[in-house]
């Protein structure tokens, strides 16, 4: 097979469905995404068999569990497929929304018109549901989507294929709207991240060797974040059971999520009196503490090295650092931080504002967990991954990070003087 | 000298006075402008030694007139520096502004805050009054700046950081804010564009192979455009007054500029009644028509190539193309457009909104000149310049395209269940 000659295949169709899909209606999209899950329910043995293939093949290989377990098609992942489309039908239409219209002195209207992006490419690992996950986001809003799932998953992701197929069709859409990239040759992920002609974005997921080496070689603009570093930081003029409460959950909520915290920084004039209450929390939920020295001046722990301060864990390990004040607290987080998420607690006014305004992080936080850095809980309805680039979106990407804004102008005739 | 260590210096410093400049207020960044605009009017002559230092060196080295033009530091154009950095005084400061606050389910309440990108990077050839043009939106936006002139203006570009090194010290900034690249070696831009740690947007201003080479190369993202192969098509429902105003100016205000008009499509229902009307008044202004067959049997022109369909001018050259109707003009804007600004000319309510849904360009327009696609046109106060790509910012990019928007929450101790 002619890799490069089939991509350029799959961008052409790519864009030409997606002119089309640019102007669907809002009923059009939401009567795919239905038709695609009343596919998915249809065709629940179908799915089962593609994916027993996925998992014996996987096994042959020696995939550990905890890769067994993100590629099974379980009955209640495939539930999660079906209502995830439901919920995606159910959002708002960000797409052709005007906003922002006025007249100029020249005389011309001038507003801003949202539209989609165009082409996304999404290059993903192991867990098949991200298929429809990130599909469906991509189809509301008005974007084809090519789609590069794991090579361990492709019998899985097929499958969920023909379903896509059968609801685009359906609702008379375009075939090119959503495809599936059909080797497995790695030959087909440098072309899809270099093939700007007709892809406007890559969006990867999985870990973070894939998104390393995909931002290292991409031409294609690419939404992502490397590292979920998160720190929460406990001022002296903190409540303590809100110190308490916020520190427990932001590490222990869930251990391999971005939006973790990894580090804590704790004010040394309440140091004594938070630490050795988080550290029992913490020990009786087998958290491994590595601290400062000033830390390991009131509780026990390991010792911390500049690796911790820059080390997402993704596991039930926390690095601790008593810090002079919220300036050494804001200087550490510029310094380390991923500029995902990053919190304060504190009872002070001022500091709150200037914690605020001072930390260029994508979520920053008053008196609230880390956890709450989600598409969901923000209210996106969706979340097609997290950005901690500064360009274009930040944060939980939903719908509206899909899309862009152009400019129309309604006039009357007028010139340039 | 060792480039990559003196680079890494500057982008350290630059860092560090963004972060400073980030949380200054807008008087003092104000007083900063004002300072230099102070500056400079105390400088005219070691401005004007300076840059004569520059155009004898210039027409040495063989600079041909256009060039030396650009490169001239006149009266005028020092005025034009000062007036500017006035006008970017008195616009409304876009930094700090918290949009969207509002109270989620979980008790949390989340708003947008908007905060500067951090680290612009100027890349620019031949025009001294960039310096300060460019330099001023960026430090008006909370941004610092690191800007590498043209070779050619090495000591009118230093004659002007001074000037500004002078205000930004009156005014109690970081000299870090605004670093003017001392070196004229090569190897200084391509460690420019690649300096991710310290810098976050590469901004260049200059000739399409300067672009075209940096965007190649960067790592660091690129707010550019590349071409400006702007059109307007006069549907066979246009008022012929308005088709005609309109396409005499989209074309021949001025010539050399990214928003004039490259090709005229034409509706063939209408091509016999405006188009010698046009060719009148082109080639009474010494413009070079170039059309397909259809065009060629209504006026006399040069036969269009594929190229021509493909090519900015910005010469008294003009491309036309006669079409069967609005679907066939809106596939040729599709195919050959710089995605810069396309125009329709029609006073049918159906076809005006058809276009601007369909036309996937920075700006798209319904009977108005291209011409209009200019930041102080659209009420932006300034432009750093004009952006063709999709993400970020599209079309004429003013402060607030300098700037992103972080999520910040006021929680009052909330957690995750």
């Amino acid at each position: 097979m002619d890799i490069s000659a089939y991509m350029q295949s799959l961008g052409r169709q790519a864009r030409a469905a997606g002119r089309v899909l640019a102007s669907a209606d809002s009923a059009q999209k939401n009567a795919a995404l239905d038709a695609i899950a009343t596919a998915l329910e249809s065709a629940r043995a179908a799915l089962a068999e593609a994916n027993a293939k996925d998992l014996a093949a996987g096994r042959a290989k020696g995939l550990d569990e905890a890769m067994l377990d993100r590629l099974a098609l379980t009955a209640a992942r495939i539930d999660g497929m079906i209502e995830g489309l439901r919920q995606v039908s159910a959002l708002p239409d960000p797409v052709g929304e005007i906003t922002d219209m006025s007249f100029r002195p020249s005389g011309i209207q001038l507003g801003k018109m949202r539209v989609p992006l165009g082409v996304i490419g999404i290059i993903y690992e192991s867990r098949p549901n991200v298929t429809i996950d990130a599909a469906s986001l991509c189809l509301k809003s008005g974007n084809a989507t090519i789609l590069r799932g794991g090579s361990e998953a492709i019998h899985s992701n097929t499958a969920i294929a023909a379903c896509i197929a059968a609801g685009l069709a359906q609702a008379g859409l375009p075939a090119g709207c959503v495809q599936v990239v059909e080797t497995t040759d790695r030959a087909a992920v440098a072309e899809l991240i270099t093939l700007s002609e007709y892809v406007d974005v890559i969006v990867p997921r999985g870990g973070k060797s894939l998104i390393e080496r995909i931002s290292r070689d991409a031409r294609v603009p690419v939404l992502k974040h490397l590292d979920g570093i998160c720190h929460v930081y406990i001022d002296d003029s903190a409540d303590m059971d809100k110190a308490f409460a916020i520190a427990v959950n932001a590490k222990t909520h869930r251990y391999g999520v971005c939006n973790a915290m990894e580090t804590l920084l704790v004010n040394q004039g309440v140091a004594f009196e938070i630490l050795p209450r988080l550290a029992e929390a913490y020990s009786a939920k087998g958290v491994e503490l590595r601290g400062c020295e000033k830390t390991r001046a009131v509780i026990d722990a390991l010792p911390a090295t500049e690796e911790d301060w820059g080390t997402e864990y993704l596991a039930p390990v926390l690095s601790i650092r008593v810090v002079d004040d919220m300036a050494a607290a804001i200087d550490h987080i510029e310094t380390y931080s991923s500029r995902h998420t990053d919190v304060i607690v504190t009872e002070d006014y001022s500091r709150a504002h200037q914690f605020l305004r001072q930390v260029d992080s994508s979520s920053v936080m008053v008196n609230a967990s880390s956890r709450f850095a989600d598409g969901f809980e923000y209210g996106l309805g969706a979340e097609i991954g997290i950005s901690t680039d500064k360009l274009h979106a930040r944060g939980p990407v939903g719908l509206e990070g899909l899309t862009s804004q152009k400019w129309i102008v309604f006039g009357t005739g007028q010139i340039r003087r």
